[in-house]
């Protein structure tokens, strides 16, 4: 059975949970807490979550495990076939990570946990994030779904990066990301809304306390 | 035939680029800067090179083209078929792009191109590039390649990111960011000698002037 390594309250291993639970697939959880010790560099290469357990080893990186979740298994559909298709579909997963969550993430310090994060920071996440959702405005589609008619890899990205990046620019820059985005923001409602959603948003729930504790005693 | 829009200077350009001529595929290559103008954003909606113009229309970012590439054209492949094999490849392309890549872009300004970087964002860069460099010498193989005994997308990433990845470690830190991995050098070396990589340097020298210039005028 695949072994999913990660915590609740990790949004990249929540895009995975919610791909494995929405293709019915069988899984285990593992907690694993990743960073810079023997152990969890020997399964994750650079001390991050989530892992992917299979056969053979460990897959890290969520995009490559979703794509081999996608190469491998059975369940519907969450990539084209056809690929120029297939190709668009995994450009707004790359837009999304690298130009809205990774800019996000570098103020997630200071918006989610009592941090302070230097001003040339904020400031080049604010002028990265606004190009980023310019980016998600020209090349997502919201009909309804962020690449077309059809739930994709990329509304993963979309739900559980623009959750967090809605939450730093609210915070931090006073910034409603989405304000000119009606069909996005309320794409992100009705996705928050699927049952397999809402399971995997019961979980953060019920994890973040301990995370909370955790990132505490590390302060 | 497909056509390949971007600037011989851009390092993912020539990733693009080197993949294409290793496989012997016809391709027009199209001058094209990129950047924030409606008319650069209809090709590009994050503004970025390469894009890749087929029949269908436009396809953006650098690991999504080359996937394209693998999954549509002929040629050597530069990705094993079997799915773990194949996950491991691209779960070094990854990390090179997202650990060692993107925190050296941060300092491109100051290592390159005569400007300031503020110094939070360099103690930043400096701190995720160890890292970013100690994943890669716990996952990359060097037997000879990267990920093996072949040559793969993994290599594309790796010789056009440590390049420019070493410059910022030894022009800001004073540091050999190889300087434990002896294999990965040498490799490194082996790989700028390839003919069709040594066709790839040379327009990007050639092109170099022009791009100073540019760069130059806006500053």
């Amino acid at each position: 059975m695949l072994k999913l390594y990660g915590f609740s309250v990790s949004n990249y291993y929540n895009m995975v949970k919610l791909a494995l639970l929405e293709k019915g697939l069988p899984f285990e959880e593992v907690p694993f807490y990743a960073g810079q010790t023997p152990e969890a560099l020997a399964i994750s290469p650079r001390g991050k979550v989530p892992v992917l357990g299979v056969e053979q080893g460990f897959i890290n990186e969520t995009s490559v495990i979703l794509e081999y979740i996608e190469q491998t298994q059975q369940g519907p559909a969450l990539l084209p076939a056809e690929p120029f298709e297939r190709a668009q579909v995994l450009a707004l997963c790359r837009e999304i990570e690298l130009y809205i969550e990774l800019p996000a993430r570098a103020c997630f310090a200071e918006a989610f946990f009592g941090m302070t994060v230097p001003e040339a920071i904020k400031e080049k996440t604010r002028a990265e994030l606004l190009l980023g959702i310019g980016s998600l405005a020209r090349h997502g589609k919201f009909t309804p779904y962020v690449a077309g008619d059809s739930f994709t890899l990329a509304d993963l990205y979309f739900m559980y990066s623009l959750n967090l990046a809605l939450g730093v620019g609210e915070k931090l820059f006073g910034l409603d990301l989405l304000a000119e985005l009606p069909k996005a923001k309320a794409l992100l409602g009705r996705l928050n809304e699927m049952p397999n959603a809402q399971k995997v948003e019961a979980d953060r729930l019920a994890a973040m306390p301990g995370f909370m504790a955790k990132i505490a005693a590390r302060k």
